[in-house]
Formats: structure tokens, sequence, C-alpha cells
């Protein structure tokens, strides 16, 4: 198998994780557990809870414990995503081709759904408890996946970004919203995954630093493509942004720099992945994927 | 003190603590952190708090532990005011006489601040792990939280209500919704509070129906001062459920039959909370003051 092939397997088995711990569309919440699942299902990369899964990996984790954590990440994602989409912040109607959650469910239980989304993951999140003999350890996983997905993580970071819509943002302004908004998840997915497999707080802290930078490139590499793919490959609208009037890394840096930061910032987690006694091939190959990525 | 200098004593001691554990208003979230706060400080009964922290008492819990989940969990109530109040759902412009938060924040910070509101009231709750040497004691209390406050309960019930706006309610429907809008969150208050205090699960079982109990009680009450009450005693418009063609024990059974199911339900609560070995007086007066008040 080569690295793309792999990646697949591994994505729909992440998928496959991830959809056993959805709600049952049964009951009289039957038709909010509907709203849920299909936000769920809509697709996406899966990348956090497959970050989380090879980190976990990386530092020797073992068992289904890391199961409930893959899944309450992707809701947490999830339910930003569904909130994000609704008329009051980016009213959008379509996301990765298929229609939003307000689109089919209406504004009011659009809004109920990505806070039954986001309860929901630490419901879920806290299944883990039964399935390792080390609540502390779980405690401390819970700990970081909250303050990651809070004010001091991605909601600060979105609240920033829609607090400014419209106005153009300055460099630090910016810096902030792309380490909130997008790092933080990925951070915390690695974050979790290495504390569930017992890390040290060194080493934790030490995976925080590369999700940070991961996320940036990703984050980075997302707005360059806005400016150097065509509509065909991306598979949504390109130049975007410029139309938006938004500001991103490109459109205060330029496309270059823009592309050499994204070199510079996975080079750097890749050295700092090295500094560890063990390897993960596969997550170091994710890594130099998502820069060279096309969409 | 007769009682209710007792009740107000306690109330404020309970929003002294609730406060302490608000964000700081600072740095770039500082916008969020003001909504979260608004929100939180508008007032309230501050009931469910204080269920937890009085039956915390009645099992002979003893320390700190209980303050962090006192704070998360009217941050959860706070939370589905905040977007219960939004335009797509009730579209209130104004709680207990002052603007909602959407009316001061608009409602894209509003939809962020309540998401905020429920992801900072797990992060609270984490905090009892460095405040406790029982680390499954917590994983209990956390477990109650998050299944209460989701779709299999208030989250479960607000759906159900949304969904059904304007349309009449079946007995069955009006059941679910009471048990899950209102109960749930009155029995994860007073079931955190007893597994915080190492209560047995059956004894968390037994709580679990006392706070059903009064939480029905506590509802069919409020419909009740509806229409019995003036709006001067209120401090609300009265007759607002029959001016919305709402559903409610009082338009289903009538008011006398309400008045007769919440001195029923009360004496039942009270009856089970008899069967347990220690007693706590004031919870026994809280649950008698609620179905004699006038507002």
């Amino acid at each position: 198998m080569n690295f793309k092939e792999e990646l697949d397997v591994k994505t729909r088995n992440v998928e496959k994780i991830i959809y056993s711990y959805l709600p049952k569309e049964e009951g009289f919440a039957k038709n909010l557990a509907e709203a849920m699942n299909y936000s769920m299902k809509a697709g996406g990369k899966r990348l956090r809870p497959l970050f989380m899964q090879e980190t976990f990996h990386l530092f020797g984790g073992e068992g289904k414990v890391i199961e409930p954590f893959m899944a309450a990440m992707e809701m947490i994602h999830t339910h930003s995503l569904v909130h994000d989409d609704l008329p009051a912040l980016d009213n959008d109607e379509y996301r990765r081709g298929k229609k939003t959650t307000h689109a089919v469910f209406g504004q009011a239980q659009a809004i109920l759904c990505g806070d039954a989304l986001l309860n929901y993951a630490y419901e879920t999140a806290f299944l883990a408890f039964s399935m390792c003999e080390d609540p502390v350890r779980v405690g401390r996983a819970l700990q970081i996946l909250g303050e990651k997905a809070g004010i001091y993580g991605m909601l600060g970071g979105q609240a920033l970004d829609v607090q400014n819509d419209g106005n153009p943002l300055t460099a630090e302004q910016l810096d902030y919203i792309y380490a909130n908004k997008t790092s933080a998840l990925i951070e915390g997915a690695m974050m979790t995954g290495a504390a569930l497999a017992g890390a040290s707080e060194e080493e934790i802290f030490l995976i925080e630093s590369v999700g940070y930078r991961v996320g940036l490139a990703f984050q980075i590499q997302d707005d360059i493509l806005d400016v150097t793919s065509t509509r065909e490959e991306l598979g949504k609208p390109v130049f975007s942004d410029v139309k938006n009037r938004k500001t991103t890394y490109v459109t205060l840096r330029g496309v270059e720099e823009a592309q050499k930061e994204v070199r510079r910032l996975s080079e750097e987690a890749l050295e700092t992945l090295g500094e560890l006694e063990s390897t993960n091939l596969f997550l170091n190959g994710l890594i130099r994927f998502l820069i060279t990525r096309k969409k």
C-alpha cells in the first residue's frame, strides 16, 4: 500500500469508530438524533481523530480507550461547523456539496443540534472511564479536550473571527484566530492521544507544539489553495477569500511567503517529533501529505 | 432566621461561588467572556446549584469539590436560556427585566456565548479532579451531568418543545418535555451532589426520583402562576401560555387538578427523602417553599 491507500483505509476505519458512538434515532428525541447524525455523516477528512489515534500509537497506546475520545473530538469539530454555517454566522447553505444542517432541519433544530453534539462529545468521552484502569489519565485527557474546545481554544478563535467579520485583521489578530480556530483542536487531538497512552507532561507539552505547527500549516495551505487551485480540483469556489475581503495569511504576506511558512512549520513539526524515542512513520507521512495536498 | 432569610443568605453564597468560577474578561476573547458573564450575572433563583449543595450536605459531603460542579450546573442552565431566547427559538428581547444576550451582543456572539458556556461548564467541572482524592467519584458525577444536560435530558426536551412549537401537544409529549426540559437538570443537580458526597448507586437512584418530582412540581407551579398570579406579583406578563396557545399541564387538566398534582409530587418527594438515614431540614423546607411560591 502506498501512503494514499493507507490513508484511505485508516480514514474509513476512523469513520467506522466514530459512527459506532452516534446516538440512536428513536424515541421522542428522534429528530434531534437525526440532525446530529446527518451532520456527523456529511463527510470530512476526519483529520482530528486520525491525528489522535496516530499520536496514541506513537506513545505505545493500546486498547479501545482512545475510541470514545476520537468520536468526541469529531463531534466537537462538527458542532462548530453546524453553528458556523448558521445564517447569523457564515450563512452557508452548502458544505462539501451537501445541504448544511440548518438548511435541512431549520435554524432552531440546528442550534440545538450543535449544542447536543458538543454535549454528546463529553458524554461519549466519559465512557472512557469504564474502558481504562487509570481514571487519572482519562481526567487529564478530558481537561485537555475541554480547554482546546472552549474560550481558551477553538471558541475563543471563532468569537474573534465572527466579531471582526468584514473588517481587516491585524497580523496579531490573525495569528490568534489561526492558533485557536484551527490549531487548538489539532493540538487537543494529539495531546489527548498522548495523555491516554500515558505520555509524560513534558511529552504532552512537546506534542502541543507539534499540533500547533501542523494546524497552522494546514490553515495556511488552505489559504494558498484558495488562490492557486481550480474549482474542479478543490471541489469548492476559489478566490473566495479575496471576494469576501477576508484577511488571510496569503492576503497579508503573499503566496510565496505563505508557501515558505507552510514548509518551515511542517519541518519544525517533524523535527520536534524526531526528538522523541519512538517514531510513527504514518504520522510523519500524514504531516508531509497535508502540505502537498491539492484539496 | 426564618426560612426565607436563610434562603436569601444561601442564594447569595451560591452566587458568590458561581461568580468565582467565571472567565476573566481579558485578552482576545474579552468580548466572549463579557457575553458569558453578562448572561451568568443576569439573575435567577440559582435553584440547581442550591439543590446540588444541599443534597451534597444531606449525604455528609464536605470540602470544596462540590463548588466547580455547582458553577458548571448553572453554566449549563444559562447556556440553555441564552440559546432559547434567540430569534430562531423563543425570540425574547428581555428575561427577568434585563435585555437578553443576543439583544446586547448580537446573534452570532450569543450563539458562541451559549456554546462557550456549555463547554466552560465541563472545563469547570474538570477542576474537581484536583480537589478530590477520589477520581472515580468525580467521574460518576460527570457522567450524570453529561446525561442530564444532553439529548437524553434537557436538550432532548428542548428539541421536542421547539419542534412542536405552536402545535398542541399530547399528554405523553408534554410529560416527556417536562421530565427533560425542566426535571432533568434538577435530577442531575441532586444526583451529582449525592455522587460527590459518596452516596451509593441505590441512593443516587432514589435521589433521581426526588429530583424528578421536584422538577415536575416546579414546572406545573409555573403553569399555575401564569393563570392565577398578577403581572405585579410575578414580575412578567400573565396568561402568556394561553395567549401563545401553549399546551401546559393547566391547559390540559385545569388549575385544580394541577394544584393537586403539585401537592402530590411534593409530598412524594419529601416521603422519599424520609426513607434516607440522614435529613436536611433546609432541603425539605426548600421543596415546600417552591410549591407555595408566588413567583
